[in-house]
């Protein structure tokens, strides 16, 4: 349960919810590295999240409504996560925070060409992705057809990556 | 100094330096209040910042180059702290996190207002602001004529909450 809020600003109230080290990163590696596991979130972060910190963070996110968790029809003994349309649209968010640490921060190259085109595509790229990730988490038929925005990130990434 | 960053992803080190729960709220009350003062930050805080979170933030800020701060001219013993640019180019990320915070979370008419009217200016209304909160801040000439944005908002603000 959350503690009163401190005010009923936007931007407060999504700071009261998201603002800390982790929340975001966690959905960032669902959202564009489509990590749908626990052990995959643990074992493949960038960032060495810890357990019990992965474990905490993934609670939250179910009971904020971030996050929605199945059974595996495949492996039932393996819980699989998915993005909700709340957490879809925290999209047009992650790429401004993108954008702005791609300017102002030292990142490495690899780690930033997806942040790059997300830029570099805008909103129109956003709108895309957003219904990508509907059919991908939310089982939703897409609007818009074309190529598919995670995989043209993927690729862009995993060239980058290899030089 | 900032601990060694878990990773290089323009993500991860925004979080890393912003994702606290209180950095990105002096900033929207210096870029969006004009509070400028140590006294002024924490008295019309709507948060009710403690006093020594609010040392810490800022001080935090100043070290990152988020914040710079001088002596006021007409009132010698008070600081005066600006936004720099490195700071203002967060305007972006404030409003698509106002943006979501206004549709997702249950937030006040009153406080919505300035983040709806950013909303629908879009990136055009940013530049516009971005320009103004340069010459505030920063002293330097403005690039957009027209009418002052800032003082748009405080106008719809104040409208708002006298109903």
């Amino acid at each position: 349960m959350r503690l009163e809020s401190r005010s009923d600003c936007p931007i407060n109230l999504t700071l009261e919810i998201l603002g800390d080290r982790w929340s975001l990163i966690v959905i960032r590696d669902m959202m564009f590295g489509n990590r749908r596991y626990f052990r995959q979130l643990l074992n493949e972060s960038e960032e060495r999240i810890a357990s019990n910190i992965l474990s905490s963070r993934l609670k939250h996110l179910l009971e904020e409504g971030f996050v929605s968790k199945r059974e595996d029809a495949d492996h039932k003994q393996k819980a699989i996560y998915s993005l909700t349309e709340k957490s879809i649209q925290l999209l047009p968010i992650l790429a401004q925070i993108g954008a702005w640490g791609r300017k102002h921060l030292d990142c490495s190259k690899a780690l930033s060409i997806r942040a790059e085109l997300l830029e570099k595509g805008g909103p129109e790229l956003w709108e895309r992705f957003m219904d990508e990730l509907r059919e991908v988490h939310l089982g939703k038929k897409r609007k818009i057809k074309g190529r598919s925005v995670a995989a043209e990130l993927q690729a862009a990434f995993e060239k980058v990556s290899k030089r």
